[in-house]
């Protein structure tokens, strides 16, 4: 029997910072609820001497991460610097190899490396725990995983990226225009400099090839998930979907299809206002689960954030001192179902299409004749007056349809960009469910 | 290392019927989640020959169900019987006696026992667990106890009764009265015959004594808990709080107060529509913790019901196969601080007022001047035209009131119920939070 817990941590970003303030401040509390001593032995940083809120008394720096994993007087090493490769990988991969248990909040590094990094896990004893890389403070993986073990999974929904969610619903409820609000979440630290990854979807990917894995029992697969993310959503769609008594928000949705195949993707999506997920405002995130005999389950919270996502870490902790070792995916990575591969959605469902198209006779005409011929059903049609950011006499033309397959939509959308009064991509987003 | 894990479950109402049903057809995923083999051996219930929609062939039936706390072929009791002493009790002991590991849904069992029971089963070493004795579906214990345990918390708020929510989210949505929907719960099934436990608040109190021992690090304290039901709640009380952008919610509530002490209370409140806990509509359940340093979190789900129920109780089965055996209360029972005291409210709070009173002159100068002499800060006051109701010339009056201390409420009511004009015991709801 173990009488303590030794940590390292490994990139003391706020995160990092966030749960060494946690276990020393409240170290009383920690040690009750984890039946021993935990206490930081080591850690890892850019910047030795910045004052981060702890005391670093009895605690060893170093200057590489890497000396991290092969100290003798770590047991876990807790991972916070980021990265699907380079050091944040080899650090997982020496603290497994020497024997040490790795926590981490890396959602990039367990989409890409999750099923090696487990394997070598469960094949070294040791726990690989990640509680804190899916929507931070809530404790998605763990329900899925645990709460749900008896259940058949059909479907996980969520909002899973609280920089796109702060932005469409900052949009939405003060009308100002994407870039806008873009630089002040930037200025608010809800987005990064490079807000690519969050605004083009892939870390929601990221975070729902993990819900996929644990949720169907398969490896894990980037690669499966369709992935649209926000940069097209302009407030002309923002205004389109209210009038339509709904909003927009990116969605992730992972489900089995009738086959059995698992349709993963991420998306921005058309969300009627008396929908849960569409009350989801602010970096919040929302995830629902679906399945049998359960029905479903939603959970709300913090999706970021320096004390949300540390709260996660320190629950993996807790669990790690009093035993509670389960596999990352829940069953052993050995027992995982292949990696899905990307299928295409079969679905009928109704769609919002924005096209911005040269005001001229004749225009509408075009567009109607191609949906006809893909058999498309429009339920309304706006050519909404000059657009804000219309230039050279454009306009944006707004269409709503029944439900139509997707292959209908794909396809009349690629002869609609062929069209020479259609000026840009077109906007195509799905309308979702209450 | 044991190959396989057998079950008997005493009580095959909905909940124990669809159990079995799930262990048996759901087998092979089962079993890959609980990395064993798990079997039922043996059964109790009042009726041997109903058929419950599962084979009891190898299943062997028990006319009483303590047999099944000493049977060799048995390492798990599932108790479904129900009440918080009788057969149940004496079940769940001689489990723990004989080293059975025990799973239950009765919350009125842990509230009042639950202490003593945990005791036993740790000395014992042996897992009691009861996921599915509050809030059904949703895995608030698990997530309270391991999620947040790194948390300070210092808020529990919740919508833990389906009935109620049932009743008072129907009466809002369809304008029906109480006793009237009330019938139609019980038809649904959503009622019992008897619905005391239910609409008078004992239910939701047992799960709050639960949830705030765990939350809180106490022993469970029934007594503690503040309790006020729904049944005074009339259409008139319904829609004054519409009128005030509100609904009405029973909710349970435990907060730690500013000198440490635990303040719990189930009462209907007049909660603002767009709360998230107004959104919770029909049988569901939601809960929201709050503490530091994750902030809060609410969890939304099927309060009750076969199939949600059923997944919190194979929830437990799985935890137990796996070996992620935890205290019932998170920690140790002989860890645990004593049972709260019930103390009384001290922060200030709006108050809704409903009197019933003569139609005569002179009433309304009656009441305001016992309310001035207390000191209380009236909003709003509504005498509004003859109630349904009523009879010989009676009205109701309703006020609202600006923030004022519990004391002088309870000090005025105690008044207002002493004029002769005022012709019933008041109903006071507190105004909730956004």
């Amino acid at each position: 029997m173990k009488t303590g817990l030794q940590l390292a941590i490994a990139g003391l970003g706020t995160v990092g910072a966030e749960v060494a303030r946690q276990v020393i401040s409240n170290n009383a509390h920690f040690q009750r609820q984890a039946g021993m001593a935990v206490t930081i032995t080591a850690v890892s940083a850019r910047d030795a001497d910045k004052d981060r809120g702890f005391s670093m008394q009895g605690i060893q720096f170093c200057d590489n991460p890497l000396a991290l994993a092969s100290m003798d007087n770590v047991d876990v090493v807790v991972e916070l610097i980021g990265g699907s490769d380079g050091v944040a990988l080899d650090l997982v991969e020496a603290a497994i190899a020497n024997g040490k248990h790795v926590i981490t909040a890396n959602k990039a590094l367990l989409a890409h490396h999750g099923y090696m990094l487990a394997e070598k896990a469960e094949k070294a004893g040791v726990m690989l725990a990640a509680e804190a890389s899916v929507a931070g403070g809530i404790p998605v993986l763990k329900t899925l995983r645990e709460s749900l073990s008896g259940n058949q999974i059909t479907r996980i929904t969520g909002i899973l990226n609280g920089t796109c969610n702060y932005i469409l619903s900052t949009m939405q409820h003060q009308g100002r225009d994407f870039d806008d609000v873009l630089a002040e979440a930037q200025a608010l630290g809800y987005a990064e400099a490079d807000p690519s990854f969050d605004i083009d979807g892939v870390d929601a990917a990221h975070k729902l090839a993990l819900l996929g894995a644990i949720g169907f029992g398969t490896a894990p697969s980037i690669g499966a998930v369709d992935v649209t993310g926000v940069r097209a959503i302009t407030m002309t769609d923002m205004d389109n979907a209210q009038k339509l008594g709904c909003t927009i928000r990116l969605l992730a949705e992972a489900e089995k299809n009738t086959d059995g195949e698992v349709l993963m993707r991420v998306r921005p999506v058309i969300q009627p206002l008396d929908s849960q997920l569409a009350k989801i405002d602010g970096p919040l995130n929302a995830v629902t689960f679906t399945g049998e005999p359960i029905g479903a389950i939603t959970a709300i919270g913090p999706g970021a954030g320096a004390g949300a996502t540390a709260s996660a870490v320190l629950a993996d902790i807790v669990d790690l001192a009093v035993g509670r070792i389960t596999p990352f995916f829940g069953i052993p990575a050995s027992q995982l179902a292949a990696a899905p591969q990307r299928v295409a959605p079969q679905k009928e469902e109704c769609y919002f299409i924005r096209l911005k198209v040269y005001d001229r006779p004749g225009v509408l005409a075009d567009i109607t004749t191609i949906l006809k011929d893909h058999a498309i059903s429009v339920e309304s049609l706006l050519q909404s007056g000059r657009s804000d950011d219309g230039e050279n006499g454009d306009v944006p033309v707004i269409l709503t349809t029944h439900e139509v397959p997707p292959q209908a939509i794909t396809a009349a959308i690629a002869e609609l960009t062929e069209l020479p009064t259609v000026l840009a991509e077109p906007v195509i987003l799905t309308m979702g469910h209450a």
